[in-house]
């Protein structure tokens, strides 16, 4: 089915993808609380969709490009979880004069709140903000306990331009570790920064409609959810290395790989040379802290996705990338000209330079699903 | 200059540009020699323009849609240094349908000649070709001496849909050193790999018109070019922190940055949270084994590029990236909502993600430029 594509090229198995989404949407529902897919990973309304069970409400997105492809696409509810900058303000404003609101804003800082709140009086629209708060990771977010918290809930509250919705946070250090129980302690210090906050900001006189956790280990492993209005987790939906890594995934559920050709043989290097390279795969190598032998990923039969003579992608060029091969039978396996798929190291950052994905199901090609990069 | 910008954006400095472009056309002069800029970090007609002093004629290119997309500007005589599988014969085809010529296409495989000249034969089409050698990467390329380097121009000097047009080598290892003799000998086992390669051809009863060579570092302290017709090479148009690393350029020759701004301030984990991150600056750690304070690159004052405080960028997450802070002074410098100015640590990885560059030069904004990116 892959003969005639050209290459490299983003491959989705949307079975694969439909199970992934089926889990997650099981688990929200069984822990009660609703699901906001980070889409910072897909960028794609088709996988979108699937995520959110046809609903076109409630996702999370990376970048303002994201929220104005979603809201143009009939999106609402949309959460952009990067801390806003009073740069961006035009362009959140823009959005919102277009497709009637919006996205969902969050910041750490008392300034930035004022800075929101004056524009927005000035420019006669509404921001939506959440408020974020630090659980461990120490990227975003105002510590646990921290004055500022109540400072910045009350400026966004009391102004005529802003409103609390409430409170975020996000564990993203839930990826350190493969142990289970370490990553359920983390899901609950993430559930805790949430709710304790949301508990400060209440006795203050804020209340908050909104308490936002997440990343996919947490949301998945987490033992208590109580308080919490929503989880956030994008990479479900593809996987990848880095999370089988982590013991987090079978391979199985790995529905993104890269299809690539191989465009020669270098015997003197012993090694097969690709037209998949930093670009097409990442240099991401996240997934060698627990599984040393991932590399930029694994090499794959292009049909069966099994992986061939335990190849791994070692050296990536800009649009090469080589195969180390100590069995000269996978020179004869590989003939130039023949296709592999590469399973992914890191899924967001080997999907973001692609336009579409070529979407397969049970050995057959359904078609091209559109997606958007850049900013 | 950059307040009122949005972030994270590609700042392209014109002044730098003009200066690093003349460099190298000054010195393919000297040396008597044709340059083929590779336009693979630049992406850009501009760019372009400026490489080739305004020629529409002689480039390089590492995707056939940059092919595309220099031949839709009227560009013409257009190499495209990554070796050519069959499954794009179709697209190289078309480009000669649409523009009048197809790209340029290397080879370093008996069985690709084959299939190329049948598949011309059979369309119709005339494909030229260089032959790859390899002169020590051990990516692509035959070994110096190799019998399949006549059997693989035999084919296509005497199918009547290809041509030999010549030979070409590349020393990507050059970047393996920062000792000025080692690239030369380097420089000298890339140039010896084309000349020989070219004279066992004639010897052979093939004349080869190109003997193309080339990497930054091995053009521009190679101490012979005899033989060789024309040079590759392209990161001397930007520059970035990997040549510094390794001495080939000064700080004041980078004429890339990726504006960004400070979205948060976290105390308790000493860092300072930028709008920039995986996607805006790349993965690419390659200038740390030089330089291991590089990091992601050096966080600058975003007006005069000067380093702040010795400040590297440490951590990137998708969307965000951190920077460590000892010292408390930067966080009263880097208020939230300021901008910085990152220098990369590899710019053709940075530049890739973005659709343009805002040009600037002598302390004012002259415009965006377009920059492609994708297959």
């Amino acid at each position: 089915m892959f003969e005639h594509l050209e290459t490299p090229r983003l491959i989705l198995d949307r079975g694969r993808l439909q199970r992934n989404a089926g889990r997650l949407l099981e688990r929200a529902r069984e822990k009660k609380v609703a699901l906001r897919p980070h889409l910072k990973t897909a960028k794609s309304v088709d996988v979108a969709l699937l995520a959110k069970d046809g609903e076109r409400s409630g996702i999370t997105v990376s970048t303002l490009k994201e929220a104005e492809h979603f809201a143009a696409h009939g999106f609402s509810d949309i959460l952009y979880a990067v801390g806003i900058s009073a740069n961006k303000f035009d362009r959140v404003r823009a959005i919102a004069e277009r497709w009637g609101e919006a996205p969902l804003l969050i910041t750490d800082d008392p300034g930035t709140a004022r800075q929101a709140a004056a524009y927005a009086e000035t420019h006669r629209c509404t921001f939506d903000f959440l408020v974020e708060v630090d659980c461990g990771e120490h990227r975003g977010g105002l510590p646990v306990g921290s004055d500022k918290i109540v400072e910045t809930a009350r400026i966004l509250a009391q102004s005529p331009g802003t409103r609390l919705r409430g409170v975020m946070s996000h564990a993203g250090h839930s990826y350190a570790t493969k142990l289970r129980e370490e990553v359920a302690k983390v899901a609950e210090a993430e559930r805790r920064a949430a709710v304790d906050s949301a508990a400060m900001l209440a006795e203050a006189g804020f209340a908050c409609e909104i308490v936002s956790v997440g990343s996919t280990p947490t949301v998945l492993f987490a033992e208590s959810l109580d308080g919490v209005t929503e989880v956030r987790c994008g990479i479900y939906l593809f996987w990848d290395l880095a999370q089988y890594s982590r013991d987090v995934c079978s391979l199985d559920d790995i529905a993104l790989s890269v299809l690539s050709c191989v465009i020669g043989h270098n015997r003197q290097g012993s090694a097969i040379v690709l037209d998949a390279g930093a670009l097409a795969l990442s240099r991401d190598l996240g997934a060698n802290t627990h599984r040393d032998d991932v590399k930029y990923g694994y090499v794959c039969d292009a049909m069966t996705l099994e992986r061939i003579g335990g190849l791994s992608f070692d050296v990536v060029h800009q649009e090469h990338g080589t195969v180390t091969v100590s069995d000269p039978a996978v020179f004869e396996r590989l003939p130039v000209g023949s296709m592999v798929r590469v399973l992914p190291n890191h899924a967001c950052l080997t999907a973001a330079p692609y336009d579409s994905y070529t979407v397969i199901e049970d050995g057959r090609t359904l078609g091209e699903w559109d997606r958007i990069s850049g900013w």
